[in-house]
């Protein structure tokens, strides 16, 4: 873990942050920590009933939690609604983003016709094509490519060895993490004559304002129009988009998670990690996608969603899994029985 | 979308790739677009059904269609027999690849027994290995590192970030995205007194012409004998091929699918994205795998296969995917009603 | 195939190796193959039955193979009870990875508060932060990239575009293919008044001794306390590993799994390609998990576990699939007709 560098008083803290302070305000807080590993000057917090033995035994200077655990320890303790809300802002807290240096490595490569912020950090071997704009405060750490007439806003990060294509626009406080790739060609393709002919993608990728892009995953321009991903959304892992995608705000996607070309996921979804959605569907508002679930048509209600096999030892999973190839058969012998008693049941009345 | 810089008559069009035209020959064409979007100078097309709306309101310039759609809107109008095809075809006409300017970026590193053609492009930051050839008219973006040995054939076209292993042979007008590795060492280990032993992977990656390979897909390099992709290939983003596989010619793969070791799918494949294929299979030609299908065996018979569990509201799915693990013993209480129904019955004739 | 570059005699492979030599103690091996390429000076394996003819047909120099088969073929043979294994070390012998030759490439950009072992190899557009440290006869390929504090152990071999991010610890004889991202944020969000907030990130990733990580596979840090991988991992490519996962000793994973966060696997598990397993589980030592199987739920028994949906003709499978959505119906059925027969079965008596 990283050391903290920052420290707080607890009275500092429940002023900045609300929250009632069981304890001494004068505990300097430096760094978060787990139940179990927090020592001096560390606070953790209580969000899930599975660690109470945990807290009831931690050595953290201080906890967050909620009222009905207020009892649980005698350490110092901040009394408020929502935990893990309230330690993800102190987190923040004490260990905000390294500051930003402004400056070029001299093995980048920029192109005289790019413009890139006095205020912005461009790292080693990063390389940015013409007609770029980088914008104020944005670092862009080593082996970075940006192809021609990318946008990129203000105080965003892209870690090291991130590719945005041509043309791809990037709002603000947008975060890229290692290998992702932004707005390489869609998969679109025509069949004739015995062969696939290739199909200009001559859209964008537009990321809005404080999107995360997880690392290695890829986002296609679109074949016409854009492949849009809305304010706010957040995209784990090796995660694929397609072309002409439409993502909408908020949304969250957890990582491995496919989407075919051209569909449209609306604000608010959840979707978790492995789950597969085709091509040319809508999945509107407040959807929640269980893990490993494939979403083969559009989904028109909120809720959650669920496709999952369950899982057994494999000799259980043989002897039932075999069936499945035979279902329509059994259910129309279900049928013929219930003809069968129904007849029976008649014939004694 | 890219603005247009070519621009073509409606009767050179006509001219060029053939179909009939209704409406003014003298219109200017300078970009494709769709339906919804096109407006002045631009060209659509109409192909589903489901986009009949969008053709009777379409502001395009002129739309490609079919006989059977030619009387929905009173633009201009390319009727012929396969309308994507033909926008194929236009939107390359319109929008070609960039021009290869010959140049070696001077950061580029390049080993001294490397052959790079005069005729091709290298960018910034790019490593070549020690007996690399690299063909005509081929262009090779920032970041690409190709290891010693490594032939690319001419016009090829390898974006930000690609890597090459050693000795990997790269055909004619190849298209490799960013982050694509090709040729990394296969699966192989022998487990020995407790631990895995490392088999050097000592075959290698033959990508055929006119292969394209998506963002962040990768293909091992063969164990023993090499891992062949043969020519006109389309791979989508995110895909893993497993040392010693052999791609048929002309199969499309759609992103984010898995095919382990040493497994032979056939010419003129199509496989849904997700989809997952063991290895030491056999899949022939022909093959049509849904996405997010699983395929534990070979396919001998072509023809199109699915394995996709229903999805439906999580409620739902809780009360009927619990019973898969007990699907046997339901089979066979209904084997023992038929066998009590068949007693009933005979004792009562 | 790489040409051999090294020559054996069959009784000096005997001598280290162990096993019974039948044939030629003189021949000379210079090179392993499969029994249908091998050739001169090459010697191939024989361990699964399917291979029988080509066993019988083989024109290896040599064949190595258990007392069972010893006698289907004429050439010379090496008699052994592990095949497999005895191959895998007799082709580490005859491929040794190449030598490393301590360099630091002109281009590399190494801080100079970074330690790199004069015995250690830097190749060209590699990036090394402060704090850093390489330990002897460590090859860094092209284009990695080191963030601030990484520690990298002996006789590592990074190969090119891999990145580490900051104060991540990798062992020795650590192999990280290329676009392997190790370190990145792991997917730690907070909602809060209609948005996400980000949980800084602030454990790191430990990587083991002799683990291997494959191309574009991504292994995130831990939220609070670290993410660990112990030694002999073995990963294949694109796998994603969520924060603070741990995953125990000599443990292998296939291609395109995904382990959601906080999960703790064991040692000696073998995971099949394409699973995926959720987070906060545990999965205890000795698991087998076929491929593309989900594991929503811990596993506390040894024992291989499936949750494949079978494939079939798409046909086939719209007609069975459907009646997965109203299993519950039918078993209640099934339970109704049981009662009945029961009915019947008593008035009868």
């Amino acid at each position: 873990m990283q050391e903290g560098t920052h420290a707080y008083r607890l009275a500092e803290i429940v002023q900045r942050f609300g929250g009632e302070l069981l304890g001494d305000p004068d505990v300097v807080i430096t760094q978060v920590a787990t139940l179990e590993t927090a020592g001096p000057g560390q606070i953790s917090f209580f969000s899930n009933s599975r660690y109470r033995r945990q807290l009831e035994h931690t050595r953290a200077e201080a906890v967050i939690l909620t009222q009905d655990a207020a009892d649980a320890t005698q350490r110092s303790r901040i009394v408020c609604q929502d935990p893990y809300a309230y330690f993800a802002r102190l987190s923040a807290l004490l260990n905000p983003p390294a500051t930003v240096v402004p400056a070029i490595h001299p093995s980048a490569v920029i192109d005289p016709a790019a413009h890139v912020s006095p205020k912005a950090s461009i790292g080693p071997c990063v390389a940015i094509g013409p007609r770029c704009e980088v914008g104020d405060g944005t670092l862009i750490e080593a082996g970075c490519v940006l192809g021609a007439g990318v946008r990129v806003g203000r105080d965003c990060r892209l870690y090291a060895n991130v590719t945005i294509y041509h043309d791809c626009i990037i709002g603000e406080r947008v975060i890229l993490h290692s290998g992702a790739v932004i707005g390489a060609d869609g998969f679109g393709l025509a069949w004739e004559n015995g062969r696939w002919n290739k199909i200009p993608q001559i859209g964008r990728v537009v990321l809005g304002d404080d999107v995360e892009v997880g690392a290695n995953t890829t986002i296609d321009r679109g074949a016409l129009d854009d492949t849009v991903i809305e304010e706010g959304v957040k995209l784990d892992n090796q995660i694929q988009i397609g072309h002409n995608c439409h993502i909408g705000a908020h949304t969250a996607i957890a990582g491995c998670v496919g989407i075919a070309g051209s569909t449209r996921i609306g604000r608010y979804c959840r979707i978790g990690g492995s789950a597969m959605i085709g091509g040319h569907l809508e999945i509107v508002d407040g959807v929640e996608i269980s893990g490993a679930t494939t979403i083969p048509k559009s989904i028109l209600k909120p809720g959650t969603y669920t496709s999952l096999y369950p899982v057994s030892a494999h000799r259980e999973w043989l002897k039932n899994a075999s069936h499945l190839r035979h279902l329509d058969e059994v259910i129309k012998r279900v049928r013929d029985l219930e003809r069968s008693i129904a007849e029976l049941q008649g014939n004694k009345q």
